[in-house]
């Protein structure tokens, strides 16, 4: 029994330890063109910042955690074609140099995504690096070293963590954001005011409602929508495309490049199945979207284990939780924005504000989004200088539960007098949010 | 319109605020016996433990905030006597040494518990105190200071934090606790086991499985089950009694003390409400527990506030949360234990370690209790050096709603590379146990 599985980043590697789980007894094999695996995106940041030594410690796996799974890694080995009515892929093999041809019972194809724009007349400009290279290559830092002035492109997670490094390494930073605020897919723009005021008051310059037209030149010549900047190096953050190449002539995929799967991530084809970044997420109000996040990629590589010999676990909701500490900040959002959920409901919010516990008075600040008429809990924003991240998964179930704000408000919590309040923020905003609502139906 | 709460503790306050909240116009009264209000429980621990630096800070409420939302506070004042044919009460004012009379339209009991015991012969022996007293009086500081020896009788979570804060004030402390195993109402042995140890190591004397049988003589005599000691003081840190007293003639009473009510907190006679350790708590398997907590004296009592013109909110279940944290460790519980569980269902359990996170290795130890059948989630108890309370709060939604541990699993919950893994142990621990009833029901 083969189980192959076609890329080694957060999906591949939770199909195959997950796999390996349930199989005890197949041969799985994850196949990664690149020489390494496991990499965390923040690695470089993480580094930077200094918070960790080195930046061989960034592996939220090692080969040698894979390898004592009983998972044989072929690293160097890139895929070249996938023979569906034989059962068999053909991939190339950097280091031998040679082509070789491997058997599969059940194939997990988990490419991920990759960096790709229109704009870009020359990927392989020396000053420019994509964050998806970041990640994977020390080079990334050795050019970032040479660089005094660097523009980021994106306004992001992923831009805004780079630019908290880059300035932490005393680099002068242009960051440029297409949409009228930072962060806006995932934050309304009251919630993250705070956080540009911090990232302009360390002398970062903010471009946004800017878009990038052109990166080009020898001499490297920023084109935006209002300007032209000519900066050292380019980090671009932006634009990851479904890496579906290999399989786009076998089989169906969306519009956005995604492989098109059934319930349980199978393709269109028996016994292919996608993963990861390579499809789309169930999200809010029955649709689907590509979203780029690893605890997408996480938990759709082990349901996909679940599901190679017989439909167990559906593909699950994402909430699109993020979470990030950027310049002294802890931010975390979950569920819809007001402004995506407005477009479905008719929208409540509170806004509270509490300290952090009895003996830190720093104030945490929590947005609450409901439906007005029934109270159901849509998303969540918080932010506080002290770490208040886990809140998230807290106000993640009681979304995928349906909860309303009255349920939230009763829903029994911890109370520790050092830590917690009497009204810990999250019942308590919910509490003010079933309070407006009985007032204002009355 | 007057509103009348006895009893300015947790639930009467909570009570007030959010009555002040719904009702804007009432008059909102509060009737203490005490001359202060809003003390939180472990103040005496905070101080002893130099987290705050005045005991004056350990107020979860002060008298200007209850004033500043329009609520009359009276001190010092002792209600002696509920005419509910006339919907008025007898206060005796120890101020001005004068009885008064006020007339309610509704009526919130909120006089809470104390501590009562059969073994004692003289509660008021000057070497005796008990932890509600700790809590009022700064007097107990007092008779701390000359003590050298200390007998704490009661391994909850209250005698362990008061030992911790003693040990810290150089005393020498014996821990006296009836149960074969420290925390027994919240925690299975196995997990407590390390608790334990942290104790003994700083050289406190643990005698399990024996119990007090009598404290008396001028020179203070403990006897116990096994043995007799002549400590300097007695903190006494067990048997909460509900406080009802006062309407013993009036009100029907449980057998445990606490008053009868309905779902919506209201007693045997209309317009009288009773809240927090005055009444039962609906716990696990459909039963009602006098369950003396903070989180459940605030919930009742802001239910209470809600029901005081219509049926609105039921009283909700109390999951039992407790979290704390002892001899460096945080350790929390949610639902029931494996013991308790086992009463009621076949019950699996999984054991998950993980590091707290990417920077820092200190282990997460999570024990997880499941119904071996359907998987639904029944209780979690959670260790660390690292602050691992919030945790709880996530698992006790997952429980209330019914969650099995395949639906925990595939919840969705935030990534970040530096505070959680890829894999967060609550998710795993859920994955694990999905994982063995898929291989057990095979």
């Amino acid at each position: 029994m083969n189980i192959v599985i076609i890329g080694g980043s957060f999906a591949g590697i939770s199909c195959a330890m997950e796999t390996r789980k349930l199989h005890p007894k197949a041969n799985i094999y994850i196949l990664e063109k690149q020489s390494t695996i496991g990499f965390i995106p923040s690695g470089l940041n993480l580094t930077l910042n200094e918070e960790i030594e080195d930046i061989t410690q960034a592996y939220f796996v090692t080969e040698s955690d894979v390898r004592r799974a009983n998972i044989k890694l072929h690293l160097d080995s890139e895929v070249t074609a996938i023979k569906a009515d034989e059962q068999k892929i053909t991939y190339y093999d950097h280091v031998n140099q040679e082509h070789k041809i491997m058997a599969y019972d059940k194939l997990v194809l988990a490419m991920g995504s990759r960096q790709e724009s229109s704009i870009l007349h020359d990927w392989s400009h020396p000053q420019l690096v994509t964050t998806k290279e970041l990640q994977n290559a020390a080079n990334g830092y050795a050019k970032i070293d040479k660089a005094q002035h660097i523009a980021v492109i994106g306004g992001g997670q992923i831009g805004i963590e780079v630019t908290e490094a880059l300035v932490n390494a005393n680099k002068q930073v242009t960051l440029i954001e297409a949409e009228t605020s930072l962060l806006s897919r995932y934050f309304d723009q009251d919630v993250v005011d705070s956080v540009q005021e911090a990232i302009e008051i360390v002398g970062v310059d903010i471009l946004l409602d800017e878009k990038v037209m052109d990166i080009s030149g020898k001499s490297l010549k920023v084109t935006t929508t209002k300007r032209t900047l000519n900066p050292d190096l380019v980090i671009l953050g932006v634009n990851l495309s479904p890496q579906s190449h290999l399989v786009a002539d076998l089989l169906p995929l969306n519009e956005d490049g995604t492989i098109v799967v059934n319930d349980y991530l199978e393709t269109a084809i028996t016994n292919i199945y996608a993963v990861g970044d390579l499809v789309q997420t169930p999200t809010f109000e029955e649709e689907q979207a590509f979203i780029a996040l690893v605890n997408n990629a996480v938990r759709s590589g082990q349901i996909a284990a679940f599901n190679l010999f017989e439909p167990r676990v559906k593909h699950q909701q994402s909430l699109r939780l993020i979470g990030s500490r950027v310049f002294s900040q802890y931010i975390t959002s979950v569920g819809q924005t007001e402004i995506e959920a407005s477009q479905h409901y008719e929208v409540s919010t509170v806004n509270v504000e509490t300290p952090y516990s009895i003996t830190i008075s720093d104030p945490v600040k929590l947005k609450l989004i409901t439906d007005s008429k029934t109270g159901k809990i849509l998303g969540a924003q918080i932010r506080s200088e002290q770490d208040i991240l886990s809140m998230a998964d807290t106000i993640a179930i009681a979304i995928s539960n349906n909860l309303t704000d009255q349920e939230l408000a009763f829903q029994d919590r911890l109370y520790y007098a050092r830590f917690t309040s009497t009204q810990p923020i999250i019942y308590l905003a919910a509490l003010r949010s079933f309070e407006n609502r009985l007032r204002n139906t009355k």
